[in-house]
């Protein structure tokens, strides 16, 4: 668990590993049952196929699982959060797509397979990407009663503006604009609030958004938000030099080799190691002020996301 | 005016190009205020200039005129009328600009001035895409009293359902694997009930979801945004083969030279200004099936876009 010492540590009864495994298990048979459904579109010519393999890959779940963990410390509507946590992960998913195509970051491997282009094609992963933006924001609003409209229309607002131009578009934007320039400190931070940072928090502000969180609490898991959508990015720095291919699934060192400023460049490895859990300490400092309960899991989850090996 | 004869003329005193014109100076000052306007985000490395080259480009603005004409057919409320218009039109514009670029048709071309790719580059051209559908969804989604928030998750779900895979992007890819292959009468009209189709079906819908229309009316307005829908591909493609490029403002011709299945290769010419005309007539008589009494713009677009030259 490497619960940090900073906390007392979880109850005894309660593990992140099994609190995980359960909701993992609902999301992938969410996802499954959600995007593109075989039998939805026969004609599709095979966009639902490319769809399916974007998403249905053996991701992580970070987003879903930060929806999740913090419906549950508001104590939220569990069926806005699960359409909520699909929704994110949508966008997530479609992000790296669009990202890997050879106008972009041109890479042929993701998470151990060959990319939806080059499984595909061009031309239908970008259609692919482009189809799971919008089955983001359609997963958001059914037209039923399990989410109220106030809710859905707040959850659209809020995934809109995170995946937009003030958020991780216009983050990739000052990525592809800054391969082999110099960034300061706070250019280098501002990119990634945007790029990474701007949909991590919106996971963790979604998930609130799905109960009635006092004000306090919602700024309280904005800071949270914050602190652990920076925090990831710099990990996954350190990892890119510190990890192999295999344990990352991705190819590593890839950053430097086409002198992207990250973390590690401009910091150093340990110095962006002591930031890291500068951030983690921060991130467990604003679940302390949110004056909720049940935040043993946002804890938890903080913890396991700078603290992770791949 | 062009007023279909099978109807009576509208009132003497209405004419649709005043209305249009009046209805394009709001929605072009709106377009420019709303997209990635300069200031908001002064280190978005040129992504804000991809977004409005991308939209602020002389387009002729039918999808939000249908918006704006199905709002006053049903006297709805006008500031979520005029978000609906821009959101519509930015998705228009977004697959405006990935179907374009080279993976997809490789056109150097629109409406007269160099592509978004050309112009910035191919990955900016597939950010500022993406970014302006998330944007789409961000201005249907205000945060203060002017839509009311069921108005707000209503117009989201409708367009999310007509730009994702059981719409727009599913018809891009029945297109895309259609090239050189000979499609029946019904897989033409089911790509092209997709492709074109189901974003004009709803503009007209978003439109009429702005106020309270009766099931009556919502249905005819279906069916009456079916029909244009219809209808403008027909006319586009009977343009392809009859038009220049200096009138077109883009290449003439080129379904044909790439292989592509029309409706005038399919019917044949003559045949698909008739079918144009039927559908037309279709359309037309939806509207007297409404129930609504201020139709007569509708009526009139429907004319203008099965009339025009261009």
């Amino acid at each position: 668990m490497n619960a940090p010492e900073i906390l007392p540590s979880p109850a005894s009864n309660f593990s992140l590993d099994v609190w995980s495994a359960r909701q993992l298990d609902v999301i992938e048979q969410a996802l499954s049952r959600w995007v593109a459904c075989p039998g939805d579109a026969p004609a599709l010519a095979g966009l639902d196929n490319a769809m399916r393999y974007a998403v249905l890959n053996g991701g992580k779940r970070l987003r879903p699982l930060l929806v999740m963990a913090a419906c549950a410390a508001v104590n939220g509507n569990e069926q806005a959060a699960l359409r909520s946590a699909c929704a994110v992960e949508l966008i997530h998913a479609y992000s790296l797509v669009h990202d890997d195509m050879p106008c972009m970051d041109n890479d042929v491997l993701r998470r151990g397979k060959p990319t939806v282009h080059v499984r595909f094609g061009e031309a239908q992963a970008l259609l692919a990407g482009d189809a799971l933006q919008a089955l983001a924001f359609e997963l958001l609003t059914p037209d039923d009663d399990s989410v109220n409209s106030q809710t859905q229309a707040r959850l659209c607002r809020m995934l809109a503006q995170a995946a937009g131009f003030q958020g991780m578009a216009g983050g990739q934007a000052i990525d592809l604009a800054s391969v082999g320039v110099p960034l300061t400190s706070s250019q280098l931070h501002e990119m990634h609030r945007l790029k990474t940072g701007a949909l991590l928090q919106a996971s963790v502000m979604m998930g609130a958004a799905c109960g009635a969180a006092s004000l306090q609490a919602q700024n309280a898991l904005r800071d949270y938000g914050a602190a652990v959508g920076l925090a990831f990015q710099v990990v996954d720095d350190i990892l890119d030099v510190t990890a192999d291919a295999a344990t990352l699934g991705k190819t590593a060192g890839k950053d430097a080799a086409q002198d992207k400023p990250t973390f590690v460049s401009l910091m150093g490895l340990q110095a962006s190691r002591q930031y890291a859990q500068k951030l983690l300490a921060q991130a467990l400092a604003s679940i302390r002020a949110s004056g909720l309960e049940n935040t043993r899991i946002l804890q938890a989850l903080a913890d396991m996301l700078v603290n992770r090996q791949h």
